[in-house]
């Protein structure tokens, strides 16, 4: 149940002269979700910024696209929770148009490290048991 | 040989209040080598747009990232054609700061398609030997 | 009354390594209000982009920025019709915080014109009326 | 004489669907000019983000459109150094194409803050020196 779903209204700039999404922002999209998600688990990025206790920066992403999004198209987009491992978790997203048609899917693959050294550090414990907690409801 | 290469150096509207490049932007500054390539082979998007004979969305794109970029740094960008098949073509990108540090790499997919009807054509012959041309030389 | 008014939360790209907004995504957030607004007014940019009957350049924008915004803020944002012309009309925005607190404005100034010789046309009657009827209303 | 100059090839991300350059990424663009001439003065970003002495956000923008820039359009921006005063600077750019129309101007005022009071603070010598050096020198 609790994947986070949200919604996303194609906007002018997110476009090209081709007249379709600009590929790399489908990834800035789909990490609106991302960033909607942490806030509404407790760990938006104003904390983290303000504590620096630790930040997660993304090792891997990939995205597909199977249908042109234009200008105004909305979009629906599913989060889920993919994977939660030691230092580093997995977020797959699945991007839906009004018809049901599967639009464009994503993945992107976080690490935590220590603000100051930049080294990987474990997930704080707090965090984990969060994502774990969200990741078994899906 | 004829791999191409660029450089690029990050701006402060590429980075994020993580005070590093935004990860979605890696993919951005690699499509600006690809374009250069496109114009330098003589397919200019430009030419695509005026004559809309063909357009070349991107249908996957992945990257990797292995040292976070910060405002102010020149990334060496080095683009191979890794394969070109009948309707599509996959790039390969690898980033590199100046002590030879492999920042980041990332990979895109294009199709041809006829911009009017959205369906897959075959890539356009010239366009298909120019490509397989730069790619002999790698 | 009929203002247009829209709220925003600022994501982590739109945000720069000085851990605030970018100043041009300022314009950016501002013009996602009237592209609603040109949505619900039922002349939305999908169908200038199919119709090619009219293009909505804009000639002049203008920004000021009182409070600095950092990622995760929500922002309303409130559009006003300022003034309808032959050629061009201009926009007004105010962006306040939750707590009352003014944070920017913005202008924009826009001008129709043919899409095929790009030479400034009369605002097409019904989209002037329909600007004249949101401008009166405010 | 030393004014400032660049040279910016629009690049497919900075369009938008209707095939010219998205309006507020022409601040994006001469923004890229600005930061240049900071590295070259000696006052680049990294460097205040790291020291966290003072920073410079903007508080007023502008910008005008003469002609539509398109994907691949190369433009020379001259940066002038128009005013500087004791606790804010205002820079004003030209942007031009090859045939030497101008097809844009815009115009940034900058203001020194506190990083972390974020008050407003005088323009720090050395650099307030530097900045009437180059003035000057237009």
């Amino acid at each position: 149940m609790p994947t986070f779903k949200d919604y996303y209204t194609v906007q002018l700039h997110d476009t090209d002269a081709a007249g379709i999404l600009f590929f790399a922002n489908q990834l800035k999209i789909v990490h609106n979700v991302y960033e909607s998600m942490l806030t509404k688990a407790g760990f938006g990025f104003q904390d983290r910024f303000r504590k620096r206790d630790f930040f997660i920066p993304i090792v891997h992403a990939e995205t597909d696209f199977y249908h042109p999004l234009k200008d105004g198209d909305t979009v629906e987009i599913i989060l889920e929770i993919e994977k939660v491992g030691t230092t580093s978790f997995t977020l797959s997203y699945k991007l839906t148009i009004f018809d049901e048609t599967v639009v464009g899917s994503a993945k992107t693959v976080h690490v935590t490290i220590d603000p100051e050294s930049g080294k990987k550090i474990p997930l704080p414990g707090k965090f984990k048991e969060k994502l774990q907690e969200l990741a078994c409801n899906d």
